[in-house]
């Protein structure tokens, strides 16, 4: 028997019936032409999304954690500087992986549920020019908290590049690679864009790209060296680098295809407006939303349970009864708060009132 | 217009309809309890392919290239010693993933199509005894020829390491990794498992989980470190670590139920008669067999093309003509011969007939 959850976590979020289907299609060969055509035309929907005019935009086989440490393993080199800016656990991680690939690195922290400063991180960087790039998490996944980017593109103007993360902004709220200035950005499928988890997007800018082709040490990862995956996916004739699963491109393909066949202002205006409603709607039941007003996610919403709810008691009820998961909390939400997705194919007006005749239900 | 392709190359092979039919199942999240069952299911599964009891027996969220380099980067420090046999592409593969992640490689070279001598990685290993980890491709995909891993098995009385590449060998021949006192083993799914490629089945024996447990640098690789991995997958509560994908457990998770429904021994059965027969027909149609006779895989064969016949030109009408799909050579064979397989699904008389036909109807 299979379950058939309403997936209303910080994902994966229930893809796209576009998406499910695409994933039973005949299974392509790694080097098929066929399947070359079918990753360089899901690369260019890619490029709408990601606001970018990039050559280097390809999918990393594995999931957003593998789009983080490709980014990361394939740009910085032993030794070097790298400026984070943490108000979260995803920005945590980005410490964590930028130390593992060796990196010296620099946090600038601010409290969970808070925004970051750009100016701050502008300061570090002005402080520490050497450093080879300044990492920031666009959408915190952990707290619902909207991180600015597009103050940073200043940093075009010196050696250090921009890394953004847009796991859960993608698809989800505006993201402009180009316009904002960024080097290197990665994402997730299974969140706004509507796919299953297994892929992550990848764009880097020319002078990104230059970086990896003038490092003086190998990228630490075979699997994760970006220049790699650019001679597979683009080089004349493509270089064999990995089994790469036309099964999973697709899949992304087709939900790409149904993003933008809606059209992104659409699809940013669902999501701002179930959100906004999801918003409206919880302090009502008694929860307490954790980010910062004014710079809240619509598609990602953390909130403290009202006073004397239990978490896993909850939840299992949620998941057991109305066959609705919505994530857990990390660090101080841990075991006092959720976190609830509205995103992609979710981002509906079904799935919110859903949800919240769900949670009424078990609070009353 | 989606192609149906008959896949007769290296992997990925045509999966099984059961691991088709289960990719379109509703998505779990990656910390449902459900998905967590669906995920130690699996390893169960995977327990018997390998033919091993090891508790840490687990799907790394990548292709087979991610289980080499999740096994190699969480087992090797910065300067130790790896041994590593080479008579083909993979074990040169073997070799580029521990020198990137810092270790020495100290390289046993036999020609491509030759099969390793045992005794000589024996005695690399007593002139080296500081060496780490011996580490040997069980079916080198590259060449075909069968490499013996049993006899490796006296390095259980040292301490080194023995890890095995079985990556097309898995579910095609025998696999004994308890038995040959294997201490880390990934594969890939698209091959001789019968899935779509994505997921790296990964099992370590005690002493390599301890091995991580001990190491006084962390892993290069936060996405491949395989005690995180373990942590999540088994810890309890389970521990977040990246958004496994369920469609593609699923997917595994009823490729290897198919499989070990028909039973191991007829699945090898299978692919040894098919392979008998294919290598019996090619030289009567002018290939050359290229792997020392009596070392030769059956589920994966190579051979020079006749002379005369142009590579890209038989391939190119194999594919456009026929809709088949069989590998191009590597190495001395790039460019003048091919890599043929019987996988899985396709280790079966139609897949061998419909090849054999068509070659026949090109080269004449």
């Amino acid at each position: 028997m299979h379950s058939d959850r309403l997936l209303l976590g910080p994902g994966p979020s229930n893809p796209y019936p576009e998406a499910i289907e695409a994933l039973s299609r005949p299974v392509l060969g790694h080097l098929d032409p066929e399947f070359l055509t079918l990753v360089a035309d899901a690369a260019q929907r890619m490029r709408t999304v990601f606001g970018t005019r990039n050559r280097l935009t390809l999918p990393v086989s594995g999931t957003g954690s593998a789009g983080m440490e490709a980014c990361l393993a394939s740009l910085l080199q032993p030794g070097e500087l790298a400026i984070v800016g943490v108000n979260g656990y995803f920005g945590e991680r980005l410490c964590e992986v930028a130390r593992r690939v060796g990196a010296q690195v620099h946090a600038v922290h601010v409290p969970w549920g808070r925004v970051l400063d750009p100016e701050r991180l502008l300061d570090a960087q002005r402080q520490a020019p050497q450093a080879r790039l300044v990492a920031v998490v666009h959408a915190e996944t952990s707290t619902g908290v909207r991180n600015q980017i597009a103050p940073l593109r200043e940093l075009q103007d010196t050696d250090t590049l921009l890394l953004m993360d847009a796991v859960t902004s993608l698809g989800g709220i505006p993201v402009e690679v180009d316009a904002w200035g960024v080097d290197a950005c990665y994402s997730a499928t299974q969140k706004c864009l509507g796919a299953p988890s297994g892929i992550a997007p990848v764009t880097l800018s020319e002078r990104a790209v230059q970086r990896i082709r003038d490092r003086e040490r190998p990228v630490c990862s075979f699997y994760q060296d970006l220049s790699l995956l650019d001679d597979y996916y683009q080089g004349d004739p493509p270089r064999y680098h990995h089994t790469a699963s036309s099964t999973l491109i697709s899949s992304v393909h087709a939900g790409l295809g149904r993003l933008l066949g809606e059209g992104l202002p659409a699809v940013w205006e669902r999501h701002a407006r179930v959100g906004e409603r999801l918003q409206a709607a919880l302090p009502e039941l008694g929860f307490e939303l954790f980010a910062e007003q004014g710079h809240r996610l619509p598609q990602l919403t953390a909130a403290r349970l009202p006073d004397g709810v239990s978490d896993a008691a909850a939840r299992k009820a949620l998941r057991e009864d109305f066959g609705i998961e919505v994530g857990g909390g990390l660090g101080p939400l841990a075991g006092t708060g959720w976190r609830i997705g509205l995103m992609g194919h979710n981002a509906e007006t079904r799935p919110l009132t859903t949800l919240l005749a769900a949670i009424t239900s078990i609070l009353t």
